[in-house]
């Protein structure tokens, strides 16, 4: 078992009705720049809610709107000259994983004297943030109560993250309500997001860290519960709920007691983003099911079996014959289930970039739970085709 | 499910010498009262480690020693005038629940300008505390993570808790090494302490927090495995680590998710310890049982159900059955797998008082999972004899 440090500063208020906490932005000085996408925030009355209760705690609102999927590095840049001009005290995102990370990348770049892109080149840069809120209204990246802000410059097929515990949100509000307009697609992306950050942390060569790997399975199981309920009735609380709760633990270090290990999907699918700018749960649940595929052996056939035993309540001793049924059942929630693409093909990812795009990731994968060579990747790449 | 807020800013260092981090405390000031128990943190050589660690880090510190278990008033009193005549910064509790409650109790205590046990009386009272860092020799409490801290006044027969986000330890260093000399009896009324914890927000009236409660069967299955281990092999560091994680979860919120709901067993047992200074964890387990077997019926046994299926693999379609299977169970491994005392009358626990603690604690139990009387308590408390 390994040695963690475990540090979660971020305040969570959870539940409907609880933006009403935005007042404590007041903890942090008057200047707050408000960042958001486009309307939705303001076709679901969030943006009024917020200007109204920020008004009335007498903070001065400054906006940046227009983050998109995939957050660009050129709106962090219009947004790190905003705050500096306007003297600002502290972000508050309303969104999503993109916006979030857009309000902490400003948090960091603010206070940093140089480029922002160099942050991601080297996190140890960070030395000072902004304070960041949030106000969350998609389940998946788990930003709200983590240290990761994840940023693509398009002009370079870069997609990439800075880290830093000082980027942990202040306080965060995670609304259910908020998430029962997100459409079909994006809560299966979503979705798939959040297991696919619990796989990350699951899938270790560690054998001993029973208690994280059995917190593991209750983000899974509950994904794999309420993902289905939520696409069909969209404003069951309760589906929304144990998402968002669930989404928020998979990747806040609640997962990861003991289990450390590099990651796997994350570092192929980013690839993926940076160059065809696809939405990121949909490059998880194509690459998953067939990183799994490639690495089940008579050596992680333990895992796997453990998987199928735990998660999904599959009988039997043999362990690679568990594995593999939890593998097709896996990739028949991501495709069958949950609707999302099943090729790259069909997201409009054809052969002539894999090979690049392995190269690329590769160095990435070297301490993952099995470690991936080029070829390796270049392998399930294609088998994703 | 019902609104919470979650706020754990606790820093944990988890892991064999992460005993290093006591540089940390450095942030906090210059000058440090350690509070600890007897001798044991001297045998096992933590006292001399820290010693050595504080002074290289240039922070000057001051001893207060003696904690028992169920903590004493007289002491904490004692700890706030040193506070306040060496001009103390911060306080580092090294030990198990009883050492890091009395600091949090002086920290808080410096901080209010009259009686301390006017904390317990009013939490709201707590308005400042004095930093909090702890080194944990000792799962059981989850002190280390947690805003409470339990104080006993002998004289008056009052054991009860103060409360406040300013108690919550700033930093925790959790080496499962440390408590590998813990004698048995501790180990199993530890175990049976961390069971209780996640038994008071599991029996929860909520039915559809999926994830909070699959994070504390996380918990449950985690101390039914290790507590047992623990005992046959004390130096087992798999056994050491989960269930000192465990201990840290259960109380810390992790698996409260929207499960709000008044506990049951530890108003009752608080009663006990009281009156008869026994030890916590023990007359928890003497309690839960019992108070199970109290409360099972048709309107409960859905929950019992889930209980028995979920963690302990029963199978079966009758709530009842598995329900009552599920406390045999349970009864199984507090009293002949752990070894701990069966009755109250084992540990000198008779008819006398029975009335008057049920009568004091009745009013702390009318939002619990099943609301109960002074008669019910009454009658549980008989069953135990």
């Amino acid at each position: 078992m390994k040695n963690f440090t475990y540090y979660v500063p971020t305040k969570i208020h959870f539940g409907q009705g609880m933006i009403s906490h935005l007042s404590e932005l007041s903890e942090s000085g008057s200047r707050v720049l408000m960042v958001y996408g486009g309307g939705s925030i303001k076709r679901m009355g969030i943006y009024e809610k917020a200007m109204k209760i920020l008004a009335e705690t007498g903070l001065q609102v400054f906006e940046l709107a227009g983050v998109e999927p995939n957050p660009k590095v050129e709106l962090v840049r219009e947004g790190i000259s905003l705050c500096r001009s306007q003297k600002i005290d502290m972000l508050l995102a309303i969104g999503g994983g993109s916006v979030i990370d857009t309000a902490k990348s400003i948090a960091a770049g603010t206070c940093y004297d140089g480029d922002v892109w160099d942050l991601i080149e080297d996190s140890s840069k960070i030395k000072a943030a902004l304070p960041v809120y949030t106000v969350l209204t998609l389940s998946a990246t788990g930003s709200e109560m983590n240290k990761n802000a994840v940023l693509s410059d398009m002009s370079r097929n870069l997609k990439d993250s800075m880290s830093s515990d000082l980027l942990k949100p202040r306080m965060s509000i995670c609304d259910p309500t908020y998430t029962f307009s997100v459409p079909k697609g994006q809560t299966a992306a979503g979705t798939a997001d959040m297991i696919s950050h619990a796989f990350e942390n699951y899938f270790s060569p560690v054998k001993d860290a029973f208690m994280g790997f059995r917190l593991g399975e209750a983000v899974l199981r509950t994904c794999f519960r309420y993902g289905p309920i939520a696409l069909a009735e969209p404003d069951n609380y309760e589906a929304r709920a144990n998402l968002m709760w669930a989404s928020t633990n998979a990747i806040s270090g609640t997962t990861k007691f003991g289990t450390d290990v590099g990651w796997s999907c994350h570092p192929m699918e980013h690839e993926l983003s940076a160059y065809y700018d696809i939405t990121h749960g949909v490059g998880l649940a194509i690459l998953t099911p067939r990183w799994m595929k490639h690495i089940l052996s008579p050596e992680t056939a333990w895992k796997f079996g453990e998987y199928g035993r735990e998660v999904w309540g599959i009988s039997g001793e043999d362990d690679l014959k568990v594995g593999e049924e939890a593998i097709k059942k896996t990739a028949e929630f991501f495709f069958d289930v949950l609707g999302l693409p099943r090729t790259l093909t069909e997201v409009g990812i054809g052969e002539e970039k894999l090979e690049l795009m392995a190269e690329n990731c590769t160095p990435r994968l070297a301490n993952a739970f099995v470690p991936l060579t080029k070829e390796d990747v270049l392998a399930i790449f294609k088998d994703c085709l």
